[in-house]
This record gives structure tokens, C-alpha cells and sequence, in this order.
């Protein structure tokens, strides 16, 4: 059940499935493949970890990923689905303001899957962590039909507050940082049995958040962030909605990069309801005070105005889905 | 995606399903059941949840639920899944004698399932949390086939080191504080299709972690700790191979409680296989330097010794399957 255990070194011979490898085995040879940072005071192997929190506080969040819904293992590598988990985890931590520091992961996967393929997730795991010098710090291991993967982030916000969904004023400007639609025009390529243009699919494989950016927008005085997982459209709803404001958009900043719009030509689909409403980019939105000398990776792509709660499109309602929901 | 969301308020109706209720509106029917308490400076609802963690540190552990794996929706009840769910994460965080302190939780649920269901797993998620002053402050809801309960768990400890497995020395007495074999006692009968002895069925529906003890433990100088999850052998066997020592448990201080031998003697079992390798009680096992004045509750139940790491049950190896592997 927990998150190491024994100094068992287990190689894996060719072909080996984790049910023939056993519980403790596996957990010993992922284990072995992880890495650690100064902040972890105790790793992987016991039945918690200890994790440094210098700030005297600790941001935390959690995502959980289902085989055929949140990845499928005829559209990814192993290694990909590692570095997604992770991703969507540590951007969800920068969405606050805060930088990463940690990875727990619970696993599920069944009897039959190979170890390689475990090994392989552990390894994407552990190098999208590393991209924000954060560690993973222990698991869980266990059996189910299909693969799912649990993942919580912690992070640190090094003496900054949070920054929320429910700060944003009007007046406020709404910029973006990182990509829109990518992800998405990527899923809707896979989907009808595609594997091009390889830019979209990559970054519906291994998306690329701005992780940087979610410390820098508290930097520069954000009232409000949020993480774009779900789609632009809705996700900026949530800020609108916490903060009691109106979000206007504007349609022209808003335009699809070339990748999403050859995409978009191919499908026979608008390339901006990839950029309004694709997920998983983990694009950072936020809500900053007029005037604010924003960085060029940030494109200001909307205002916040006084009125009822909601979301338009040059001053309209949008017409499209909105978003992502799970059980829709 | 989140952890919390919209202000909307979702009422559901009689035998409404997730799938009819909707991602969001389940998530703000769920965060509102939620207490919180002066540790959580940002709870659910935004993109990561803030902690308190004053000594400058936190302790974290994740552990995943899967439907008809670790439970089964006609053996217990929403609520009493929730209580268990919380409870083994929970007992993870004392196990290194820290002080819980939240809870974070990844669902995955079948779309027709009853919005009523999620609700009492909630509360038994949030009442556990609530014995030891913690509670949830975030989590995750998503789509999957099978119910699966994904939870991390942060703690305190308080200005004390944490005690790991890897601390036992020569010399030692080994000290259990909790439940041996109930659990296990009562999944032997429910699989069976009894629903009797109640004691040991409610056992397994809803352990009850000694969690005080854990901390209790580390200020009594306990050497190495660890959760009894698994089953006793198994867990001090952990012990014993991070520590290096040989851990010899005493037959004669390890008989069976009453309800317990009544399912031996039921079922044409050794009772006693119940007390060394059932799980799930999550009693706590310690190694005390000898002659530690020990609280009542403490019992002692076996020697640290010199010796190629391994657990002996008075003085010979133990025949029985030793514990719970997910894979075996």
C-alpha cells in the first residue's frame, strides 16, 4: 500500500508484467528511478513523506487521470502520460502563484500491464517535475482494470499571497500566457485516426505550461489567475464567477496560431473554437490592473467590466460549448 | 477539473444520477457539505487549496480506493467508504507521528452513480477528517468506470522529527497500539455473504486508527513506527529490512480478541492468522527503546534482535502468507 518499501533492487526482464513483478518489487523499482530536491527532508519508502515548507505554508492540489478518458495508450508513450500527469498537477500549483515542489502519484494499473510501460510513466513523471527543480515524494500502488493515475502537487509560494480566481476588478485587462487550442486540435486529429500536424499532436501529448509564469503574474500584481485545463471560455467563467464580474474577450487577439488553423482547414471546423474552448494546454490566464508593463509572453486577450457574472465574445454571448465537463 | 468552483448551489433530487447533475454543479454540492478549520488558508475551490504548515515542513501521503478492490458498494455504505478512505490516509500521517491535518481527494465515478452516494462519502470523508481536526481542501471529480478514491493526506509534526521504519535498533521492544485482525476478520466473513459478528463487519466497514498514538509514540522516543495496513508480519517486516535488524514477535501476546476467535471458530481458521497478517485495522506498530514506561494502550508484542533483517514469530520464521500484496 505505500509509497516505497524495501531495499529489494528489481530489474525487469523483457516483457514483465507488473503482476508477475508483485506490489513491492514494482514499488522498489520505481522508486529506484526517481530523483530528490534539497526541499525533500523524506522520500519515497515510508509511510509519508516530509516535505520542506519554508514559508510556513503549503499550496496543494490534486488531478486524477482515467485510461480512455484522460489518455489513451494508443495516442501516448508511456513516458508522455507521465509528463501530462505531472504537467496538469504542476500547473494547477502555478495557477496560484506558486512554484512546485512536490509530486505524490497513486497508481492503479492492471496485472498485465508491462513494467516497462510503468517505468516509462515513472520516468515522465519524474522529468516534468524536474522541470520546476520539484521531486516526486511517494505513491501508492495498486490494481485495477484500467490505468488510472492520481497525481497531487504541492508548491511553495515563497512569502507571496495566493493568487485566486476571486480577485479580479473591473478595469482589470485579461491577458494569456502559453497555447490555445493546441491540445485540443491535437485530441480532434487523434480522434479521427490522425497522427499530423505532429506540432498538435505533440502538444496534446506533452503539453508545455508556462509554469514560470504563475510566480511571475503574482510578481506583477495579478488580481486574479487560473489555470485554461478546461477550455478559455470556461475557465475565465470561473474567474468571472468568484470574482463577480464581467469578462468581455476579444475576438481578435484570440486568433488561432497556424498549426490550430491548418487544423481547422482540414477538419472543416472554425480554428478559434479550438482557442475558446480546447483544454489542456494549461495556458495561465490572468486579470491584471490597467497599465500593468506586462512581459511580451503575455498577450492581453480580453477586459474585466461591472455586471452580472459571464463571459462574452466582442461584447457577445459565445454562441460555442464553452468547455470541458466530465459527465457531459 | 477543480477542486471547487461556481458559487452555485446544487440541490439534488431523489435518485438523480452524476451524469444528470453535472460536473460542476456535483463539485459545489460536494465543497459545500465541507467544514475547514484555522490551518486552511485557502480551501476548495480554486486552483490549489493554501495550508498552514507552522513548523516549517509537512508531511504527505497518497493512497487510491478501488471499487470491488479495497471495497465493495454492497458491503458498506457511501459514508462508511468515506470514513475508510480518509481513515487509511490518515493513519499514514500519525504513522510517522505527525498530526493530520487535510485531506485532499481525487473521485472518479461512473456517471449513473447517485449524486446521494457522493454526498455520504463525502461527509464520512469530511467526519473522519474531523476526529483528528483536519479536513478536506480540494480534490478532483472525474469519469471512470468503477468508483475510485484517490486521497492524499498532509500533516504536522509539530517541531519533532519524524519517526521512520529505518530506526529500530538491537534491543528494542517491539509495541502495537490498536485493533489486530478485526478488519481482516471481517472481510473474511462478509466474503463469505455473513453479515456477523457485527464487530468485526463494522471492523472492515469503519476502522478506527489509533492516530493520537502516532504522535504519542514519536514523544515517547520511539525509534521506527509504521502502519499496520498491510498485516503485522508484512509491516514490521518493513522495519525490519530498513533497519537491519531481526524483529521477533511474541506468539503468546498476539492471540486473537474475542470477536476474532469467534470467526476462527466459525470459519475453521487459526484466529491468529487474522492477527499476523490481516490489514486495514491500521493499528500502529513501534519499536520503544526497552524499558520505555508505556501507556496501557501500548502493548508489547515482540524483540528487536542483530540479525539478517526478518521476522520470526517466537524465534521461527513465520509459515502463514505474511500479508497483502495487490498484485498476488
Amino acid at each position: 500500500m505505500h509509497s516505497g518499501g524495501d531495499r529489494a533492487r528489481a530489474t525487469a526482464s523483457a516483457g514483465q508484467t507488473v503482476a508477475e513483478l508483485g506490489e513491492f518489487a514494482m514499488i522498489a523499482a520505481i522508486t529506484a528511478r526517481l530523483g530528490t530536491t534539497p526541499s525533500v527532508l523524506l522520500g519515497p519508502g515510508d509511510d509519508a513523506a516530509v516535505l520542506a515548507c519554508p514559508d510556513g505554508r503549503v499550496v496543494a492540489t490534486t488531478d486524477v487521470l482515467v485510461e480512455d478518458r484522460h489518455f489513451r495508450r494508443s495516442w501516448s508513450s508511456a513516458y508522455d502520460i507521465g509528463r501530462k500527469a505531472a504537467a496538469q498537477n504542476l500547473a494547477d500549483v502555478a495557477a496560484v502563484g506558486a512554484r512546485p515542489t512536490a509530486l505524490l502519484v497513486g497508481l492503479a494499473v492492471p496485472g498485465d500491464l508491462q513494467v516497462s510501460w510503468a517505468l516509462e510513466l515513472t520516468d515522465g513523471l519524474r522529468d516534468e517535475a524536474a522541470l520546476v527543480a520539484a521531486a516526486v515524494i511517494g505513491g501508492d500502488l495498486t490494481r485495477s482494470d484500467a490505468v488510472i493515475i492520481s497525481v497531487a502537487a504541492l508548491g511553495d509560494l515563497a512569502g507571496a499571497a495566493p493568487i485566486t480566481r476571486a480577485g479580479a476588478l473591473p478595469g482589470d485587462v485579461v491577458a494569456v500566457c502559453g497555447r490555445l487550442g493546441w491540445a485540443e486540435a491535437g485530441r480532434a486529429v487523434l480522434s479521427r485516426g490522425f497522427r499530423s500536424p505532429r506540432a498538435v499532436v505533440a502538444a496534446h501529448q506533452r503539453p508545455e505550461p508556462p509554469y514560470g509564469a504563475g510566480p511571475e503574474a503574482a510578481g506583477l500584481g495579478a488580481h486574479a489567475l487560473v489555470d485554461v485545463s478546461d477550455g478559455l471560455v470556461q475557465d475565465v467563467g470561473h474567474v468571472a464567477a468568484a470574482s463577480g464580474v464581467l469578462i468581455d474577450l476579444d475576438g481578435g487577439a484570440l486568433t488561432a496560431d497556424q498549426p490550430v488553423r491548418d487544423v481547422g482547414a482540414a477538419l472543416g471546423t472554425d480554428p478559434q473554437a479550438f482557442v475558446l474552448t480546447g483544454g489542456e494546454d494549461h495556458a495561465l490566464a490572468a486579470c491584471f490592473p490597467a497599465g500593468t508593463a506586462l512581459p511580451p509572453r503575455w498577450r492581453v486577450v480580453g477586459r474585466v467590466l461591472a455586471g452580472e457574472p459571464a463571459v462574452t465574445v466582442d461584447s457577445s454571448p459565445y454562441e460555442g460549448s464553452g468547455g470541458w465537463d466530465h459527465f457531459r
